[in-house]
């Protein structure tokens, strides 16, 4: 497979700036304390849409052609890459068809809507989505965008680590969520084309952890029944990101909920910002391994922002 | 009265830099597009010890004389000034002696021991807080620090004005919440020396309107019984304040708990940020009175983010 060259991330960087935010890094002398470590925290719960899916979104569509445009895009996700796709799509000037379970939560349709999207909904189950899809795509001849499987995406997702990396810090390691790997994907190409000595490390939820078992079994082995409160994490690794993640990724290390708890109210308490339970997963893994970090500069991957304000898991 | 001058503000932002963060200004264009406005928060939630008052402390603290320094510093808080307080001594090398109500939430007295401040408890009434910090100051020679009728701290406070200022962005209007008045009347006169046509506006809880019905009256009346969820602004305006305020403050406005809380979620929801209710309250006041602020450039300050996450208002 073809995987993006630092001059193809660096022209999808110049490509989607204008529709993005270039997020902060911030840090916090009482986590650095706790972690002992020097921690750098890239902030995508303040990029477009809350969540670093903007960047793909953005990366994908541009890279239509005309005749592409005309007839839209689509995709079948009830998260931030819905939201970040209507949003991509809108400011394009081109129609979008999100098709969106039945039960998906109707703050999640809202926000597809308030993007300008076009939601077509489906029995909340995988065959459903898929079939639904397929049609919206027949009627309409749109693109479909795949959340994470999609090697535009991939391309755009990795300019976020090439922000991180101009800021000129010697990260000795970047840490990022893996879901369907799109994000840990991307920040691994980019990460291997600018520092080949940096580790880039996964945290992923015990309760969906396809990705370190794939990682260890070295074959791609689906999600089943996951079971976290990361609910930006359940989707299974994607193929093409397990093929980069096993040339690129160092390691992947696991966290049960109530360590990722733990390290979500950790970054609310000390750093007074907003972010999903999905983005506390690195954190959680850095402190559970502390002795691994010890007097690193270390690079962590915040995803997004995206929470349920009345469903957060603090008591 | 002497209020400090424009030299007197400037010196303490000097005195004080190396003691406090910088604290960004953020904005949100979905905020702006809702208030018909271009609003611009500095973020004091990001400030040391989580508030605006690290800056009244430090300036207090360190305008001591070295003689007074010996015998340390004393108040009586059970918020943010008592653990910037703390804090500002313990950087000081000098003790600090915080006395606090015996019910007072435990993990404020783990904040203040986490500074290095020395607790005493006393009764939970107004009396016995007098008292009992009257006693400790006779026993320990300690200098006694108002929590915001001190015209140290006030001082202190004008500096989070001075860095909006130095932004270079001509507001229209900068709106800060008042309680006892501190942080109103510090923005106040560091926007009186440097704009003196932009107006300062304060936002208040209905719950605790004594600054509302004192600007009214035209005489300081104390707040009895003060019940919002702001807990930041249930004291009464100080002395100090109230004659800074008739002079240098345009207007007072009035926000109910439903309001607080409607504008609390969006700056939770819209900028990913945590703050706590009282910050909540100039939005409040904003979005309650939009026309009179329409297309205006307006700075408001997010005074801090010590909240209890178990205890947060979203349903």
């Amino acid at each position: 497979m073809h995987f993006p060259s630092l001059a193809d991330i660096q022209e999808a960087h110049h490509r989607i700036q204008s529709f993005i935010h270039r997020t902060p890094l911030m840090s916090s002398e009482a986590i650095n304390k706790i972690a002992g470590a020097e921690i750098f925290f890239k902030c995508e719960n303040f990029q477009k849409v809350g969540a670093f899916k903007a960047r793909g979104a953005a990366n994908a569509v541009s890279k239509l052609g005309e005749e592409e445009k005309l007839n839209g895009v689509a995709t079948h996700s009830s998260g931030n890459h819905a939201a970040a796709l209507a949003r991509a799509a809108t400011v394009a000037g081109i129609p979008s068809y999100i098709v969106m379970p039945s039960n998906a939560p109707e703050i999640k349709k809202k926000a597809v809507k308030g993007y300008g999207g076009e939601i077509i909904e489906c029995e909340p189950n995988l065959q459903a989505r898929e079939s639904t899809l397929n049609e919206v795509v027949a009627k309409t001849g749109a693109t479909f965008i795949h959340p994470y499987d999609n090697i535009d995406v991939v391309e755009g997702q990795a300019t976020c680590a090439l922000e991180m990396w101009d800021e000129g810090i010697a990260f000795d390691t970047i840490m990022a969520p893996v879901g369907g790997g799109g994000l840990l994907g991307g920040t691994a190409l980019t990460t291997h084309y600018l520092s080949p000595n940096t580790k880039v490390i996964a945290g992923e939820p015990a309760g969906a952890d396809d990705a370190f078992r794939s990682f260890q079994a070295k074959k791609l082995i689906p999600m089943q029944g996951p079971n976290t409160i990361a609910d930006g994490l359940l989707t299974s690794l994607g193929k093409i990101n397990f093929e980069i993640i096993m040339q690129h990724v160092d390691d992947i290390l696991t966290v049960n909920d109530e360590e990722i708890i733990d390290a979500m109210r950790l970054i609310y308490e000390r750093m007074k910002i907003v972010i999903e339970p999905s983005c506390a997963v690195p954190l959680a893994a850095l402190l559970k391994n502390k002795e691994r970090f010890q007097n690193q500069k270390i690079g962590i991957i915040l995803s997004g922002g995206n929470v349920d304000l009345a469903k957060l898991p603090f008591k």
